[in-house]
């Protein structure tokens, strides 16, 4: 398979890697939930090389998931926002966070935490299940596909 | 920045995509949770070319997220299977599939559904906050950097 054709591929997970499986973009998408919205800003706190930086911005834009807009008169100056395909990337970014904290904590406390203001705790957002509020477990998992409800519909005639 | 300082940002989204911040790697993870732990079946499932396979296999292990082992008589014939670091990843996996599932439909309903064993039923695991069980809103949440602890210790003397 050659990589152009992940975003065709019959799976959300690869169509969603296709758009942010990429460890610059992911970067970038931190600092806009950040508030860094100007180019300058990303190149610092990325760390991205300007081409790169250039290039992440760009697809993200084409995809949707960043607008830009001008700031001042000046043609040449930009802000990246986030649109609300962006602003749903919320819960890749908050879990990478919460494995990075529990998996690779480099021997220092988490050097971010989240306060919900909505309540006013320190939160570590949790994954639920939808239908019950119960915590989720991998093991505790079932898949369907589409294929196997038309196993199941065949099954039935 | 060189590539290779990101796993020493002081950054825990940073050091998590140091490991899993490439395509190739989460598609081998979402097998993983798919219950592919042969080498044949990962190639297969994730259209990875061989030797990319295999240096993401090896590069997964290194990093303590798969664990190797033989699984009949033959020396050369081993499975894979997530660690509990690995199984970690869930939250990661699951909030891929999600934004795919809704911003990346493709003119199709989800390939995949997931049911909760726990409670029976179908489910779109979501992220709320541990501690009023609210759901999370980026807009609603606020940031605090060890450096603002610092900051504020520093203000109080």
């Amino acid at each position: 398979m050659k990589w152009s054709d992940i975003a065709a591929q019959r799976c959300s997970i690869a169509r969603a890697l296709s758009v942010v499986g990429d460890t610059w973009t992911m970067l970038v998408v931190r600092e806009l939930f950040n508030g860094n919205r100007r180019f300058n800003g990303l190149l610092t706190e990325t760390g991205a090389p300007p081409a790169v930086l250039s290039d992440r911005l760009a697809g993200l834009e084409d995809d949707g998931v960043v607008s830009k807009r001008p700031y001042s008169q000046r043609a040449d100056r930009f802000e990246y926002r986030l649109t609300a395909k962006g602003r749903d990337l919320y819960p890749v970014v908050v879990s990478l966070m919460a494995w990075g904290d529990r998996w690779m904590p480099n021997g220092e406390p988490p050097p971010v935490q989240l306060r919900h203001r909505t309540c006013g705790h320190l939160t570590t957002p949790t994954l639920t299940c939808s239908a019950c509020g119960g915590s989720i477990d991998p093991r505790e998992m079932d898949r369907h596909t589409s294929a196997d409800a038309v196993d199941a519909t065949a099954a039935e005639r």
